[in-house]
């Protein structure tokens, strides 16, 4: 495996969406040779769960989510992102096992050796080489003062305590994984934004 | 929990489905309390796993597989199948935990164990008080003399050699679990057979 994987995290409306739009312009620019996925997702099989997981009329407890997110995984990882690490890419993906581990282990309260244990096949084979964490509460996030509502899946409709202890998930995890880990707060200019992820993956060796 | 939890096992093209139906009319003619459920499926999440686990367009390793119906297995337990037992019903379940082990262990190759291990959550807290095996070799089966083709789902579809394992599965489950486990010789008169499986419910206890 000669290629870099790459995540991106955050909670909702800090503007995960428009830094993997200003990095993807910037990789193109630069010609590295990257690819770009999210979760969960990424190969048919995934998007059919994703389909499963995000549909709001839907009761599913938090251990059948934590489960569907990691066979999601599993899919993803075996179809897409080995193969593409293998092909020396640099794999870009939106969210990947440190939201599971903030959502469903802080967020659904499961705990993390529960999620963990869970996601056991994603930790022992296919582990960032860097995560880029987007650190803004979600509760004081660009799109909440901006009054916006982008989407209205079954996650991003759960209430303000929820998010809350989803941050709180990631800001633990921050210290779980100190080596691959980098939190960046975000600027109101977005550029400034763009230029410390940047930073980020250059000092992290990825770029 | 006051109920019985039976499941019905077999090979494709045994005559399973006849049977259930005639164990249901049997069950109303007699006043039992019962309920009939099936896997994958039962509840509403479960149902919509199934429809990915059985859509033959999607390309599904034997791991996610597995993983999935055991995640919908959960769902079932705690949704249907444990209420259902609470109020002192009897559970009767179209396949059920014996046949991941035969069609994932077996059949896929995964192994009785990595089985085991991915449904600890059945194994732990739902098994069967009584699974009854209709015993016929699914290559000699009434459905393949007689040219009938009923479904042609992803997991019906798998050639020949595959169902030949999926079979010897269940007669080493059958070892594996001999106090719960009563296999069933169908007979070419189907009151016949359900008779016999009648037979086998009161032996064992659940009627």
């Amino acid at each position: 495996m000669n290629g870099k994987f790459v995540t991106l995290e955050g909670c909702e409306g800090v503007g995960k969406s428009t830094q993997l739009k200003y990095l993807k312009e910037y990789l193109e620019r630069e010609g590295v040779p990257a690819v770009f996925t999210r979760e969960p997702g990424g190969t048919p099989l995934a998007e059919r769960i994703r389909a499963v997981l995000l549909d709001d009329s839907l009761n599913i407890s938090p251990e059948a989510e934590a489960e569907l997110f990691a066979t999601a995984r599993r899919d993803h990882i075996d179809n897409f992102i080995l193969p593409a690490l293998n092909e020396g890419k640099l794999v870009v993906c939106d969210r990947y096992l440190d939201s599971s581990l903030a959502y469903q282990g802080f967020g659904r309260g499961l705990g993390l050796e529960t999620v963990l244990r869970i996601n056991a096949y994603a930790v022992g084979k296919c582990m960032p080489d860097l995560t880029v964490f987007i650190d803004m509460d979600p509760l004081k996030s660009f799109r909440k003062m901006s009054g916006k509502k982008i989407e209205h899946d079954r996650i991003e409709t759960e209430n303000a305590e929820f998010h809350a202890a989803c941050y709180r998930g990631f800001k633990e995890i921050e210290k779980l994984y100190p080596e691959r880990f980098r939190s960046v707060v975000p600027e109101q200019d977005k550029s400034s934004t763009h230029g410390k992820i940047i930073e980020a993956l250059k000092k992290g060796g990825v770029l």
